[in-house]
Formats: C-alpha cells, structure tokens, sequence
C-alpha cells in the first residue's frame, strides 16, 4: 500500500496529496497524521491538493476527518493550492469543506498558522494578565 | 499527464515525488522546475524522495538532470528524505548520484541551502570589499 510521505517543517507539517486515495491510504494518512503530531508537537497541518483534478465527497470527508484530529491534537490544519476548477466543482456539488481552513499557497498557509499561534499566544497573556517585563501592551 | 506539483515555501521550491516517473513525467517535471526557478528567482531546490522505495537509474538520471539545470540558473539542489533501503540498493547498482547534494529531510535541506547562501553572499562581500553605506557598490 502506498503511503503519503509527511514533511515536517518548523513548527509545521506538510502533506502533498498527489496519489488517488483510496480508502486504505486515506486511513493511514490519518493515522500517521496523527502519530506525528504527538510525536513532534507541531501546531499546524498543511494539505496541499494542487496536484488533485478532482475533490469528490469521499476526498472532502477525508479532509474534515483529518482536519478534525489535528483539532483534538492542538493543531490547525489548512487546505492549499485548490484549483479553481476544483472550487468550481465543490460549489457545484453542494459540498463546502465545512470546518477547513484554506489558503491560497503554502506560503499563505503557513503565514494563517502563525499568525493564528500569535493570537493564541497573545490571547494566553491577556489572560495571565500583562507582563511587566515587555512592558504593557494591551 | 500528471504533473508534480512544485511548492514554494520561502526561497526554496520543493518537489515531493510519489509517482513512479515516466519519460513524460520526467520531462514535465523539469520544464516546470527550469520555469519555476526563473519566474520566482529561488535559490534552492529541494527533492524530497521519502515515499520511493526504488531509485533506479533513470530516477537517478532525472535528479541529476534537475540538479545541473538547477545549477545553471543559480540554484542549488538538494535530495531529501532517502530512505536507508535505497541508499544501499543505490550503491549495490553502482548509482552514486554524482553532482547531487543529499540532506536526511527537509528541514536540514534547508539548512543547507541557507548556509550555501550566507557563505556566497559572504564571499561576494569579501571580493567587493566591504560596504560602509547601503550606498555605493558596484
């Protein structure tokens, strides 16, 4: 069975989905997804689908199901590099990704998790109260 | 035909390959990646081959082929993500991947590059002389 390698850079783990998925291979995407995440910690998820013509149900279910574990594990995951014919489609067939982010390249992407962390971080502090070292900024 | 979608994260374009290549596939690639290169100025390539089980010689002749067009157009390539199996299936055949600069994954890739650039900018710096202003060179 084929697998789909999983690259981790930064804080941040990519995946390129290039093959057709069939059920088995998108099982064990999410599962080592998943090991991943614990193992290294990373806070985001990249799924890159430039190389896919077509996002049937069965693709788009995989996406939310994955999007949704890295939820639980404490990472974002965003969606990169749909084509516009692919966005055409989905519309078109009622589906509408619900609960995935997306960008328009990986760059973007990764730019949406880090900012995400900053607010996170920031939100965090506020919570703490404010730091008397950086002095106060709201 | 497919194609192997190029990713461009920072100064690097990254090539994930999970197919097996053919001469079409082979070719496409590499006219994307010469096109790539120019049109975004990178300065490093990045092969990732984690999900091959074989590199046979017509797999080693592309990364070759992709490293000396790369080279021309001023930039550096690195493979990443060999798996231990094809490494020593690639000196049992001979293959010894001339040319090509190797990195254990992608972020090491990185790495790599990064430093190559801080160590030519250094030496350009060097040959000029050093700069007093952001005024002023040649």
């Amino acid at each position: 069975m084929e697998r789909v390698p999983i690259l981790k850079i930064g804080d941040i783990l990519l995946v390129s989905i290039q093959l057709d998925m069939s059920d088995q291979t998108a099982v064990a995407l999410q599962e080592d997804l998943a090991e991943r995440i614990v193992a290294t910690g990373c806070h985001g998820v990249i799924i890159d689908i430039t190389a896919l013509d077509i996002v049937d149900s069965f693709v788009g279910r995989m996406l939310s199901t994955i999007a949704s574990i890295s939820r639980v594990l404490d990472a974002e995951t965003v969606v990169v590099g749909m084509r516009p014919a692919v966005a055409i489609t989905l519309v078109e067939l009622g589906l509408s990704l619900n609960g995935i982010r997306t960008a328009l390249n990986v760059e973007r992407g990764m730019e949406l998790i880090a900012a995400d962390r900053a607010y996170d971080d920031h939100d965090d502090d506020f919570h703490d109260g404010p730091d008397p070292e950086p002095t106060a900024s709201p």
